[in-house]
């Protein structure tokens, strides 16, 4: 898919809804060096697609709203990254945050296509305690971040 | 509700599903010290649900699974908790992890709750931007990660 226009926030701030009554989780909110760097892993590497893409003068930030098919505003399952355009810092990533958990019907082919694209690799794909479960592979984002890669189908696709 | 038994982790390992084919985020997974503290806050204080208890003893570990209604395996929505039991020095949330994002039908009355049971409120219930958008608040949980609240109905339930 080709991205979309860069939206001003202000046409945004009301994304989540306006009469939803029951909670919900709607993005987990990481704060990220370089905007293409992010793109690369989450879009081509992870075959997510972007939501939106929204700027934020008031906070001199950019936002980028991720996920794959299966999120939506009105239902979650979104990424939201933010690249403060005057931050250059490395961030870093603490030891209290493990990874976001992402299913993924092959993981021996998701992690060839972020390999392809010089992802770093922390656990190579491996069946979760000697086979008993689901294949699995940890890797890091751009910006250090886990993401952690479990199997929703018994044999790969 | 009351909370499940707890499972040993054999039983959940295929919690995620064995045959599905479109790729989602099942979850976010963070290091936590204290499982009581924890369940104060996202159970008593968020209102959200254990879907599980896990004992891991491969990892030394317990897990909590938790979200809201809309959440499930299947449809992903949830934070997994981990609390290893040897460890016993604090996380560090680091730089980078901004928040958790959930959407809330009232965000003062969602605040006011997390007050009572001690809850660390880091931006009291505010209009966005001076009015243009939603009522939001940020708080902390007992790790330190930060929580942000949205509100999804215009004028509060």
């Amino acid at each position: 898919m080709s991205a979309p226009e860069e939206k001003d926030y202000i046409e945004t701030l009301w994304c989540w809804g306006r009469n939803r009554t029951e909670p919900y989780i709607n993005c987990v909110t990481l704060r990220i060096a370089d905007i293409d760097a992010s793109l690369r892993f989450y879009v081509d590497g992870l075959g997510m697609k972007v939501f939106d893409r929204i700027d934020l003068p008031p906070r001199n930030a950019k936002l980028i709203m991720l996920g794959f098919d299966t999120g939506s505003y009105e239902t979650g399952g979104l990424i939201e990254l933010v690249r403060y355009l005057d931050q250059d810092d490395p961030y870093t990533p603490g030891t209290g945050f493990v990874h976001l958990s992402l299913g993924v019907p092959d993981v021996k082919a998701a992690v060839a296509r972020l390999e392809a694209i010089g992802a770093e690799i922390t656990v190579p794909p491996t069946e979760y305690f000697g086979g008993k479960g689901p294949w699995m592979s940890h890797l890091n984002d751009p910006d250090g971040y886990g993401i952690a890669l479990i199997q929703t189908t018994e044999s790969g696709s």
